[in-house]
């Protein structure tokens, strides 16, 4: 796979023009942020977790997230339910596992969510990437713990095949892979991990590039969800007086990208 | 009832006076920034949800707002106490059903909340009074459902007439109606529905404005309120570099507006 | 004590260093603010409420917020067993009362809380801390009702003394005591009343200032993390346009402050 390939997919013109809409079942502190980045993307977001509606809503929408942050316990049978209906109707799906590792419920349950669902793709840090292939257990929250080692490249492609996933794990650099091919980009700004919910950003963002894509895709358009939201950290980070103004930016420059400013931004090694 | 008759009306700056207390029941996602709109009218948010205390916090508070964002099951009791004492109170009751229509769960406790609590507004974009008023279901989510026809005057003025309430359906174009008087308010810009929750935002500002209002005057307040939200978003457009920055200038254009800017900017057609 | 006293206390310098797991078992209205707000001042938040995680995530962090806004029954063995597990681990705890006054059950579980859990501090304004100490119900909400009377030192002091916390009393101006020292801030602007969450900002501030301090210097910790949010205020103050870039500016002078521009900005009187 060339880097021209991934320009083949359709990213961000395609998910504006589809408007593809993205069910979340997520956490409650970063939950207006994703929306708001999902609609920046070009998305319709919709956050609902309530077991009575999350099959039907999962029905009418084109891409499922399943965020374990702030998780509580009446929330895991929606998170299955929703995951089950969505694999059946061949939507694409997010797993982030937020916090496995931190606590012994958030790693079953991100365990046991991966093994229920059949998911298209799962987003962490190292630390929870860690967590859920391995269930290791760190000293940090959600965060990622300092000085978690860095992966070998075969191992996080091994933990694709063996599970059928796309694999992103985001951090300094990101490695992306589905278990044949694997890909590093090199987007983003440190201020990314300063500010909260980045990571359940991207879950948003990739599921609607997931969402307007043909599984054979589903690859590159992972790779182009994670360097867009990068890039786009860049730019914001030049017009950012601290974290504040940084978040603002991130969105306003999620708002005005475009493919082909994408296509010139993008530092992805194959 | 001439314009100049909607500006006998107590406004913002009895809002500011009064420093009414708006309790919300409401989503997650938008909470936050709800809580910060009605902040920036003047008034005072509380949210609160537990069963246990949410006849007290009615109680002490001017308006009581109903928003079915992020449902659960275990709200709705809280919805229905809250709902009914508010109402024995006399305080203003504005429902949002939003999503209603992209569930059953959604749209049938929409419909049950209309029928078990006297509310005095509900503010809605066209998919989810349609679902509201006739059970239709869509396909959208919490966003407006594409292609959802327009409603006829008449037919949104039966409907007020029919439940006894004021009616907004907000749009690009926005019509309040309370059965027997109606109009359409053209404040407003496209980029308000790029940011997550401006609809959720108007339930608090109409809340508020309904509190220091008599009865005889919720119409006009109603409309003032819809109106003022779009004319922020008329002036945030202006200063926007993308959408972080417009909800920022949103917020900033509400705690800077006063009823004299107000008056001159609206665009209201009886 | 002097002035000079309070600054041989570790303050931001160390948080960065250190970067402390702050557990908050908090509001959905304010969460994503609060992890924000510390990731601004260098730690790092974890929220979970789970009852089946609780405990977990105190033992792996540093110190714990305990904040009763959007307070829900389930909730409160959650914070009834972090608390016990915190207390047990020497970590610092921050008790904010959100709303106490305005429900008696927000009243009675935040004396339970304080009753069952050997909280660090106590952080309100003063109808919510007359509601903690003396029982008094209100009729304002989660802001400060109005004509709430002021207190006179001896009496917090006397508080302070009596549940063996630091007591932190925040509005126009702010006082915070450990039972022996009580001294005033004046750093600090109204707008900080304009938006929401400020307060529920300030535990998290002030939990980081804790977890990162010897017992010995808490309460100079505590009067700093004070004036640190303050200080803030008035520079945002200085760059803002109206309450939306306010709160952006605040957490961009967080994120940018330094101890020797905190220690040059404080208005302390001791």
């Amino acid at each position: 796979m060339e880097l021209h390939d991934f320009f083949k997919t359709p990213a961000l013109s395609s998910v504006r023009e589809m408007r593809p809409l993205i069910h979340c079942i997520t956490n409650y502190v970063t939950a207006g942020a994703v929306a708001d980045m999902i609609l920046a993307a070009g998305g319709s977001p919709v956050m609902a977790d309530g077991v009575r509606e999350v099959e039907e809503v999962t029905e009418r929408s084109h891409a499922l997230v399943l965020n374990l942050g702030t998780l509580r316990e009446e929330t895991v049978p929606s998170m299955i339910l929703a995951g089950k209906r969505a694999a059946r109707l061949g939507h694409p799906i997010v797993l982030d596992p937020v916090g496995a590792g931190a606590s012994a419920f958030r790693t079953e349950t991100a365990r046991m969510v991966l093994r229920e669902v059949s998911c298209t793709a799962v987003r962490g840090n190292r630390s929870e990437i860690r967590a859920l292939f391995l269930g290791e257990s760190h000293g940090g929250g959600v965060d990622e713990a300092p000085e978690t080692p860095d992966f070998q490249k075969e191992e996080v492609m091994a933990f694709a095949r063996d599970y059928k996933v796309l694999l992103a794990v985001t951090g300094t650099a990101d490695l992306i892979t589905d278990g044949h091919r694997i890909c590093t980009v090199r987007n983003g700004d440190p201020m990314l991990a300063r500010i909260t919910g980045t990571g359940c950003m991207l879950d948003g963002i990739m599921a609607a590039f997931l969402a307007v894509s043909e599984p054979k895709d589903h690859f590159a358009a992972a790779v182009l969800a994670v360097a867009a939201l990068g890039l786009c950290g860049e730019s914001a980070r030049k017009k950012a007086e601290g974290t504040g103004s940084f978040r603002v930016r991130l969105l306003d420059e999620m708002s005005n990208l475009c493919d082909e400013v994408l296509r010139k931004g993008v530092q992805i090694e194959i």
